[in-house]
């Protein structure tokens, strides 16, 4: 008997990946699928690709259309889960793809997003090594309220979590810069994400260390064991529609050997995040589709720094795969179940 | 009397960027384009695009070929210009677009390139400051052996320079990650250069400090005054035929109000690099087609760290612009002649 | 008990594509991978977006080396199929992506392909109308020979039989011009593939009716039941790595009502064609990775022509997709079968 | 004395190639620049890549701005330079590149766009073969109103003109399939402009022959000695930011040899189209940025259809170049002055 599921924000590209992925799921059934402006509408003619889902239509997205189903996941704007959560059953399994429930340190929030502080839930990135030992999935066992991590917040955390945990690079002078796609930016009606601005260019934003994903990247590596975690990153957008290549840098503390060893172990038995043999380095795409990271690993001699590219889909591993990876866990599937590994690639 | 012109290696892309140059410039007349596979054909077989000089053939690559222009600029691969050097007369003025006269530091050269050290030219990057004050501009008046910048270095060098020259930012921990489009690698039959294998996906090579742009880097900021200049910088390929953008960060070493002063000091007066306002930061495609870069600037107060975001057509200002730049100071021409300033945007 | 596939050409874009399916499907397990050039490499070298297949290595293309596997895929170079299957016992299944077994017509492989001619196998398009009624999914139960279709051609065809087996347009002068993405001419090191050639631009390639696509068209719309089918058509190289959407005119000879009708009956229930509602028109990248035809469709009443627009994955429905889907029918497993009927967008 | 020009509508992408190009022509001042949501804004702010006119400010679009001014070129939505002109002087000599002016039958009008009929003004195609001998550049010697044409509609025109002037040619069954770039929609905010939908996808709009260009194609092939043009034509957006690559085709009424000439005696003199040798044909990507129209021609003897391709930069050739050639020719300046003939590739 398959498990219910509502999607809430669906008409977006989180809620449309979302709804990729739980469609093509063994133990889950998509029942309720709503938004906001395009409520009324056929899912079709939002999402012509979901051919499997076309029988759907798009519902107003309040809590009596969600609550009757087993799991409810909310990709809605920033701020806006709160109200709907408020009424829905405790024992409602709700994955949050927004950012309301992710940050812990209140006044982090208030620096990066302001208005209402909404508390922290289980954090979505099961991978995640924590400083006491152990990872973040035993945490998402049997939890109810899940965040799931920002996109670039992913990229970047599995990229220098197993360097920061054996205590082999410096955690206080991390760098790094993210080639990314507009997907990440979602469906918005600006004039910097039209095709015609983003073909043919790259473009930085969030310059100096404003982008709201910074906290959330700290909070993760001080979790794993990093002191004095301090990170300036820079996305850019460049055109291609979907995918994450974060380049890291941190300081070594540590000989080449030991820190190779130490993403080695981290990632030895992890389903979705793999290390290239040395000397190879990964391609965004080819993760398309799939919740896989891909990350190379080289060290700078000269400059005393190891450099971490990692690679993934913003929308699978970086929004809805880790959603659906979350879900797994706290409902006791099996963590990878229909999950794609293999990228769409070329 | 119009300047005669050759061009050896005129089927490549940096090749065709000089042609596409040369034939706008009102003082060159180009005479003579050269190539290797390809001699014999006719220009535009190779080069449809530049149709204002499609009545020229390509020949061999030869010194007799070449001779007789007052001109001759260099598009070869790496080792090549040595044996055509030789045979040209020491009054021709020689450009060289190549790697082979940049570094004037013999075991730099070992470490990167290898093979035998050609000895270096007057580096053809006008803007770049001087420790003592002035820029290479002065240098290049009357030169007759230039070497053009590597377009990467360029992007780097144009974007930390200025904050280096001021005694700002401190050199010893510069990181640097460069959005880079797939023209800079030249028309090279490899896999990882087709169309199916870029679009839609970022990836990084040379990462971990191994490639042969950085001692070049080096050598300029350190010419700008730079002490202990340390780099680590990875280029990621992006899907866009031509551009660079550079994301450059150094430690903060005074105000930000010092900070912006040495960047807006330094370029006030650069009729080719412009300091964007404060909070706007560039797109790569705005310098399509000209030899302009642009440049924004931010502070990161939290990482201590200024991040520097500089645009530029990796094959105009990054190769055949600055090539046309240095010879026009070299001839005594306006340093501006010919040389487009807006781009072709979007 | 699974079903041991083979796949030689493995190396390849439809030899990667063929592997994703195939590592998905619940019936089958990949067992051998061959190649040319590759062999003795990691699969992961070649593929590393197939991370649940990184555990093969790519043999050698022989009959030693595939015999023992239940079903053969060949994904060879057009020629290369023959001395391949000469070896292979008559009951494996053996499912050809190439050129080879396509055309009854000998004297149209004379007249485009040239050298021996293989005779046809069963033609593996299940979706195509046959003249005398029903489709071709019948002659694809229990076939151990099936030559899988061109992507082009699937495109055309799917497109155009249900009006031309309805008797709704002329068949004797098609026009059909197609937008289609590199991977389509495989991983071949050509100049014109290379990324820098075909970002940013758009060519035509195949003009004046040349390609080896035609006669396989003209075959199927005659099957269909088309007299004097005639076709011009011509494939345009656009900047998207996978993808076809075509655009196929013929002169109508009914009514606009019965014209939509055809399609509509054609089309009612099949699993991976869909006819978008009037006024709708499909974009390829909503079949990304998926085994799925869109198609919408308009009249031109001033012309007095039918446009209909089809777009699928010219490495899914286009090659592996269908291979797969013919293998599902063969071999009596439910034709869906492990094939995604949602792509991956945006 | 530099001839004094303003812009209307310069924030959008035709009024900032206007200024790309009519700030690098040696005979045109531009002093004054009008928007309507950013008026009061810096140029540098809408279009940062026109570094050359960044001493610019947007002012509102008002008669009383743009008066004084020797030429005004309007770049302004459809319907709205009828309000401007009726306030200009005769003799200011006015260039639009809306559609307001370019049908001659008020019918056509009426059942393409609607509301009030403004009436036809001088034709800007120079190279436009007429019926009774001749082309359109005698009539825009001297001319005050000038309709620049649409910009699918010059690469159909200019592609089919040359056989329907010859009567090579059926004017009767034309059917043209175009890739086009999205800058041609305009800055518009649409979801279907975003770069997440565009990129890795092709998708057909207008479909059915309902799109505006069509009746002016029509008006132009009558001009040029058609008789009962009728015309399917269907755009295609793909994902390059810039370009139109047209494939038109036609029935055949006369020998390949006929037809092939028909072509070159057009095309032998004029500056701006270019006929490609048999056998090569054209890559939008190759007019990037310049006037150039370059055609490739092919027979297909089996369908009995000429395929002609064309292709230019739909916001140069397509709008701004053929505003400034017309305002050359026009003003009695050399036609070719301040155009640029070389594309920017790759």
């Amino acid at each position: 008997m398959s498990v219910s599921v509502a999607v809430a924000g669906a008409s977006g590209y989180a809620g449309g990946e979302l709804l990729r992925l739980l469609s093509a799921h063994p133990e889950f059934e998509v029942v309720t699928v709503t938004a906001h402006q395009n409520a009324g509408q056929p899912l079709a003619a939002v999402h012509p690709h979901l051919v499997s889902l076309r029988h759907l239509v798009l519902q107003e997205t309040t809590p009596a259309v969600l609550s009757g189903a087993d799991v409810v996941f909310l990709a809605l704007p920033h701020g806006a889960s709160g109200a709907i959560t408020a009424h829905l059953p405790d024992d409602v399994l709700v994955i949050d793809c927004g950012a309301d429930h992710r940050l812990t340190d209140e006044s982090a929030w208030a620096a990066f997003y302001g208005g209402e502080y909404h508390g922290a839930w289980t954090y979505g990135m099961p991978e995640l090594r924590l400083a006491g030992g152990g990872t973040q999935r035993t945490n998402l066992v049997g939890a109810t309220r899940i965040a799931v991590p920002g996109c670039n917040v992913t990229a970047i955390t599995l990229g220098l979590a197993p360097g920061i945990a054996a205590g082999v690079i410096a955690a206080d002078d991390l760098v790094s810069v993210l080639a990314v796609g507009p997907s990440g930016a979602g469906k918005s009606l600006r004039t910097d994400l039209l095709a015609a601005e983003i073909l043919g260019s790259a473009s930085a934003y969030g310059v100096g260390g404003t982008h709201r994903h910074n906290p959330e990247v700290v909070q993760n590596l001080t979790a794993a064991g990093g002191s004095g975690v301090t990170l300036n990153f820079t996305p850019v957008l460049v055109p291609m529609a979907r995918g994450i290549l974060a380049t890291s840098t941190a300081k070594l503390t540590a000989s080449a050997a030991a820190v190779r060893e130490a993403w080695e172990t981290a990632y030895a038995d992890e389903p979705f995040v793999h290390l290239l043999p040395a000397g190879t380095f990964p391609k965004s795409g080819d993760t398309t589709g799939a919740n896989t990271v891909l990350i190379g690993l080289a060290i700078d001699e000269r400059a005393g720094r190891v450099v971490v590219v990692s690679a993934l889909d913003n929308l699978v591993k970086g929004t809805a795969g880790a959603a659906v990876q979350s879900a797994n866990l706290a409902l006791g599937f099996a963590e990878t179940l229909g999950l794609p590994l293999d990228g769409v690639a070329p």
